[in-house]
């Protein structure tokens, strides 16, 4: 530990049996310092000159700069006052922000306080959960515990799954489509046109034939597209994401009807199917009515977000899959001693740790009343918005509420709305009481009555979005 | 919250307002409970009929189950003294295995105490770290001062670099070999045997030829068979890996060297390096005698690993590239409404702070002596086996000190070392005090005495991995 702050115990029995240094690192040949690069045109940068972004707002000026410590800081402990006061604020904001929170379908609502200890850690889930590393440092002990558990939800026994805690919704659907394209590597990607957009970044990753599917007003797929589209590439294999919510409208895609469609069409044997459940994967499973997902249907893998419905300090998520699709992927890896089946190589120890305690405290019937608040909620906030003359969707079992974009987009970034074109949406997750839906409701109506000049302007129309039957445009409007 | 450990005022609130549940979502259409699949089989598996796994050790057995709660277990308090006595096991075992640590470059010296009140928020930088998103509880502001320190370390102006705070070297890799091959569509990759296992797997990930690099003793690159291997795809242009300390043998690829057989050998402009720095990346500036990773020559891009050299509780590395690239990558994305340059799309956002936080406490001199005194010892570890008879190559520069691999593998796995074939490794990192390295040396002397029978038996011979002058096996011993 250089610096002197903190463990300077073992700085000072290191000094104590100091090794001479070989000549060649001797101080005089170290690089001096870290001279700044022109230093006189970033200043004139910062002035505004702006850097080449395609699209979006740049936040390049909002950066927290790294200061280069002083000689004294150690003495005048400037340096510590500093990084506390700048971490001071930067909590004191997480927590406003925490609170004007509805657009994200993450669960902010987590107590990881016994855990705090193991941040001291540096734990590190190398490569495959299944293969031991001869890195110690490591919780595949919970990472298989959390994979079994998902396996039984999945309804696919211990012998025949294969799977690993990834780092996002995004790494699971890459690895799912990689996965079918391993199995079928001349094989079609389909997706619906609502489908996430890491699926379509996969394709151009993976250097895949893509198709894009049509979709219904609810967001769903839509199978008569899709019978169009399997048509007109009859010769090829199938690979098919299923959205298991989709990101906009939380929409569910029909399985079973996805299943019919390929195995009535000449695909029997030659489709694959990703299932995209990033934040609905984790709650279908706990309502009756709702489509079933499961291995016992021919499905190829199924991703969902740890950092969702669960709740976790880090983005995470659960890659479920065919232990028998794994050893395609793993074949022709000479240059592998090992099993080499996981994106990415180093992998977070402490998400496995987060899921396995928050799974064990809340258990199955915690998840079944959690959701449950959350179905319930959500239609409270429909309910609200229609009686208020707002359109709005709620697809049926889903906690995502779509209705019209507000007007004024500081109001949509204070409460961290996600949008698209003329829609919002709200995800009704377990942090999310009837109390903030009414203070966000109370905002809402008192804005958009000034928005609207109290009913002289008309609102949108987002027939188009929701369908007729749930836009109350003054068109729609019965 | 449910289960009413926790956040119980939450809970009392919503229970003073609820609303009462829409008929299908009734308790009755819920699920009834996790079923366990085929009961009787997964007994009978745990006794010992064993996956079907390729190669390793299959730790499935290992794991610690998931256990649905008792209904009374909020009384008893049964279930928060299971998880207490796990997770204080746990962390015992953690301390062990963080004392017994030589083989994997990560320095487990680190204290975030001052940061453990964050791990509260789940922060999430979703996508790119320089374009705003309306999630609000994100840490871009930490993670633009990180990424502008590297590109300055790296020497590349504000307005002309573009990167991220990945989840690990292999993010890194992915990330740099996929801007390689949008620049260049039909690239051919080069890269060294001795590259990390990621590289070979980006290619295969995106369909991509590659051609694998011979090596010298030392693990460089060798640039005369790099020459043939262009000569054989002279008319497509070249997408390299450059190794800026490879994985086994800590060797630094001659970056103008590489530059210069491509300039001279017709692929002037037809060409695109990314150097993977995962460990040295940053420790080499700090070394004035070391080649120059510098954007001021003609590279693409340059990663790190943050958990490496830096300290990190999780994996997370610093990826660098060239704005202007970024645009090539982002071109063609005519399904998205902003930039979509990172491999992940929820990033996790605790990262960016952990290193901001050692950046600012350390600064550039901090790390300069860190450097420093892992390059002292790593010398002092070489001499130390080499006096004793031991087999040791070190590169110069380089802080990995190879050596005969231990013939028994319970001290391998002891000292977490890493091996390959008949070599095994130790990275000396900030956290590895001469008193650590005393401590293996005696036992592993020791230990060493009983498997070669006090020099009855001949230990193995290396020359071929570490070259004849460091080989101290019968033959090769003067």
């Amino acid at each position: 530990m250089v610096g002197s702050v903190g463990n300077g115990s073992m700085d000072l029995r290191e000094r104590e049996k100091a090794v001479p240094l070989p000549k060649e690192f001797e101080r005089e040949e170290m690089v001096d310092a870290l001279t700044p690069l022109r230093p006189d045109t970033v200043e004139e940068e910062e002035k505004g000159r702006s850097r080449e972004i395609v699209l979006g707002r740049n936040v390049h000026t909002m950066c927290l700069e790294v200061k280069e410590p002083e000689d004294d800081d150690e003495v005048t402990g400037d340096r510590e006052a500093y990084m506390a006061s700048v971490l001071a604020r930067y909590r004191r904001s997480l927590i406003d922000r925490t609170k004007h929170h509805l657009g994200y379908p993450y669960n902010l609502d987590f107590d990881y306080g016994a855990l705090s200890h193991l941040q001291h850690f540096s734990i590190n889930n190398l490569g495959d959960p299944f293969i031991e590393s001869n890195y110690g440092v490591h919780s595949r002990q919970f990472e298989v515990g959390v994979l079994d558990w998902f396996a039984r939800l999945w309804e696919l026994e211990k012998n025949e799954y294969w799977g690993y805690i990834t780092n996002c919704g995004t790494e699971g659907n890459l690895h799912g489509i990689l996965v079918g394209r391993e199995v079928f590597p001349n094989g079609v990607l389909y997706a619906s046109k609502e489908s996430h957009y890491s699926v379509f970044k996969a394709a151009r990753m993976y250097r895949m034939e893509c198709v894009k599917v049509a979709t219904l007003v609810s967001g769903e797929i839509d199978c008569a597209d899709f019978k169009a589209k399997l048509f007109q590439n009859k010769e090829k294999p199938a690979i098919i994401n299923v959205n298991i919510g989709t990101t906009v409208k939380g929409a569910v895609d029909d399985l079973d009807l996805v299943i019919q469609t390929l195995e009535e069409n000449g695909f029997k044997d030659r489709f694959y199917i990703h299932c995209d459940g990033a934040l609905f994967g984790l709650m279908m499973p706990f309502v009756k009515r709702a489509p079933k997902v499961t291995f016992k249907k021919p499905i190829g893998s199924v991703s969902v977000s740890g950092h969702k419905f669960v709740g976790c300090p880090m983005p995470c998520g659960v890659q479920i899959t065919r232990l028998e699709h794994i050893n395609a992927l793993s074949s022709n890896v000479e240059y592998l001693a090992s099993r080499d089946a996981t994106i990415m190589g180093s992998r977070n120890g402490h998400a496995p740790i987060f899921l396995w305690y928050t799974l064990n405290r809340k258990g199955y019937r915690g998840f079944q009343k959690e959701v449950q608040k959350c179905l319930r909620n959500a239609h409270y906030l429909k309910d609200r918005l229609k009686e208020a003359g707002i359109s709005v969707m709620l697809n049926e079992l889903s906690s995502t509420v779509v209705f019209e974009r507000p007007k004024d987009e500081d109001f949509v970034r204070q409460w961290q709305l996600a949008c698209e074109g003329n829609i919002a949406h709200a995800v009704v997750m377990p942090n999310v009481t009837v109390e903030k839906l009414d203070h966000f409701l109370g905002e809402l109506l008192e804005k958009r009555s000034h928005w609207y000049q109290e009913g002289k302007l008309s609102p949108p129309c987002i027939a188009a979005e929701v369908g007729k039957i749930n836009c109350l445009c003054s068109l729609h409007k019965k």
